[in-house]
């Protein structure tokens, strides 16, 4: 007998998680770890420290959430927003160094990471140049080349990504405004985000079941989500979690940790 | 037929590498990584950084040498030469996002990381203080308990790595002057460091093959050494590691990357 | 005429603060800067960042607050809690740095730094720990012999200040238990926080007006005090400062910047 | 009566110093601070540490080298030699903590900070990016306005510079090339690095007394120079200054530590 759950969509709902520092905290990790299927975890670059990693990796285990690496610029003093203009075999080696470390952590916890995702400015920057993009995918590809990518889809670290034979995981986002043309509207801009978690659970619920969103401007715009994430430092972002976690599975999605 | 080489003594020979970080440099790491069979890999917390972890990982595994993880307290502006009073957990999880970190650079090389050493203060404090020795076991213990730890015979480390099952290496120093009582001479005495490559050479046979050595003091002490390190940052040190080579060689040792 | 408020004592109400790093926060700054009278500001060792410390002294000099230099070891990972074994003269040295940097942010805000006070690990280790200590002393001396040292009377760092002639401060706590000796409770011992602020707020008046104070063991115990600190980070720091300030005042004790 | 000295062209000598960090070091310091007139001096976040600083300025003092601050983007790993997209308020307050720093060093060994410099890769962005030159002029008019800021003539510093009410001073470059443009020949191209020392001895006797320069491609350029720069890490960086200095002194012009 094959039950409905079968032909469910599945989904992997995902957050920012530990991205603490020594004694600076900055959301609430234990609560998102109980309503995300798959965990991003800062490595110590842009936030995270081992007492942190080796932490959120255990109750990210006993949870079943995926573990997956959040790489970033060196760049503690700017939590990796800000671009830096590294040579990009550095930052390949600078990637590197991070999914080892996380990888230490999720191992003793019983499980390894199990994807990798660019943080912050590299994110961003790594969308649309192809240095840093290629860098990423290289390092990925180094490290383990069975190991998924989480981006977007459209950007140059997708496209290197699969050029290169890597599994790519597409990411869609559940608080932030598209652009028409399928962008983020700049979080520097009014209504880039979207903090109300009804509408934040509207709009997954849309992107899962019918592939699309409502963009700022109106249009209807086609969006593939494999993985929706919530930003952990959202306003409300365990509010978000929770509303978007629950219409999904009312809607009959299945939640995974890795689509 | 069983030849003179089976019966011979093996030795690893090591050195402290991988010591510079971003544009800084500190010692001849390419002429070392041909002389000695294994080494002992700076992480990225007193020394070293990802790209010199990378390349010294690479051409470590190129010559057949060992990579060893040097793990340090993290202290980079004191190169790891300071005691910090940091609480156990925290330490073994320090070190434990070390040796990941150059796991995963290992790895990429063909090969992995096959035993931990603490460099620095972490090395001496150990050697005497349980609290920071179990810390240090734990973190091999946790991360690998196959992975042997390096360290002299007769300290808290020592014990307690046997306590916690794991497989020790007996470590002896090339260029360091003995006190009577087995223990280092400390670098700010007078004679504490032994440059002279023919007098460290000749240390280095009667360490392995009579296994005693002549004190700072005159008295003839027993040193048990499964492995030699000459220190990369001694005056001298490329040449004080080809002589000990040479010499070990012609009086019939086995130069093997861990004994 | 001579008011009253000439012959009422005088003392000066701190705080802990700026104690942030990057998009970390730690505290209420804007609430405690209303309500103290001088600031202990974190120059970047073991918290703060450039731009915090231009705010936060900005706010201070607005506000007519003191502003002190908080100073450090170098352990921004361990929020300065911990002790390292770092060379007095490397220490001094550390200290004049962070000392300078914060004075130009104060310099700017129109003032100057006006005292000096040691933080965390390095308070705790000063007190007790003649070389370290004598670091600190000679930091002060050299930066700006007329800058005073906040400090607690008794301690080493009290009496080497004294001896090279700088001003002290005789500092107090508003929100720890003293032992029967004169020492603070340590933290980690049950009851070792005052954070009642009625309690903390009746302590400050007993021992800014009976130079006593009740020890955690019920002797009453002489305290000197010039200078009361509430720890920013102490649970309801904003309601201590408010309820001392306010007992003070009432009790007819003049909150000076510095006393 | 008036000698020839005092129609004679002055000239300041300049090097990049300090910039070693912890146990590495990266040039002959102590010989160069026996040659030029002038110290750009690392602040601590491209390179330099307080040991350092607090050694280098009193060896400049002692020497009657004046002291100006080299500052930087926040890149220990990447000596300042990437840039990074940092916001202009955060940049500027990050300067003038270097500033300050430095300046706490200078006035403890009887002197102060004189002039301001940006180093790699902020000198090479602000001379074209308006938000980061304007963010390095805010800070040396923030932290002093009388202080002078040495940057190229013809650039975006240079400019916003002199539109700020700051002095500026002239700086041209000993050993390197120039295009015919006048700009820098990049590093990464054949012969951009002069490291012959009596080819740039010659070329800084062409620029001080005729004001000109013969360009990579052979036409003469105006250069105006009031500070000679030789890098202190170019190969044979004392032997530069020396016969630089030599060749300058023979022709008649007079060294000073700013001109």
């Amino acid at each position: 007998m094959t039950g409905p759950a079968e032909h469910a969509p599945a989904i992997a709902l995902t957050t920012d998680i530990g991205e603490g520092f020594g004694m600076w905290t900055i959301a609430d990790d234990d609560a998102l770890l109980d309503l995300v299927t798959s965990a991003n975890i800062a490595c110590g670059f842009h936030a995270g420290d081992p007492d942190i990693m080796r932490r959120t990796c255990a109750r990210a285990a006993r949870n079943g959430v995926a573990i997956g690496a959040q790489v970033s610029y060196r760049d503690l003093a700017g939590f990796g927003r800000r671009y830096v203009a590294v040579q990009p075999d550095t930052l390949t080696n600078d990637l590197i160094y991070q999914i080892g470390a996380l990888d230490g952590f999720a191992r003793i916890a019983g499980t390894s990471v199990t994807y990798v995702r660019a943080h912050g400015a590299l994110y961003n920057v790594a969308a649309t140049d192809t240095a840093h993009a290629a860098a990423l995918v290289e390092a990925v590809a180094k490290y383990d080349p069975k190991l998924p990518l989480l981006c977007q889809v459209g950007t140059e670290t997708w496209r290197l990504a699969a050029e290169a034979g890597l599994t790519t995981i597409a990411e869609a986002f559940v608080d932030r405004a598209y652009t028409s043309g399928g962008l983020l509207v700049p979080r520097t801009e009014a209504n880039a985000m979207v903090t109300d978690p009804d509408a934040a659970a509207k709009r997954a619920v849309q992107m899962v079941f019918a592939g699309e969103l409502t963009a700022i401007t109106g249009e209807t715009i086609a969006v593939q989500a494999q993985s929706l994430l919530v930003h952990s430092d959202t306003s409300g972002a365990v509010e978000i979690a929770r509303a978007t976690r629950d219409a999904l599975e009312s809607a009959g999605a299945r939640l995974v940790p890795q689509a």
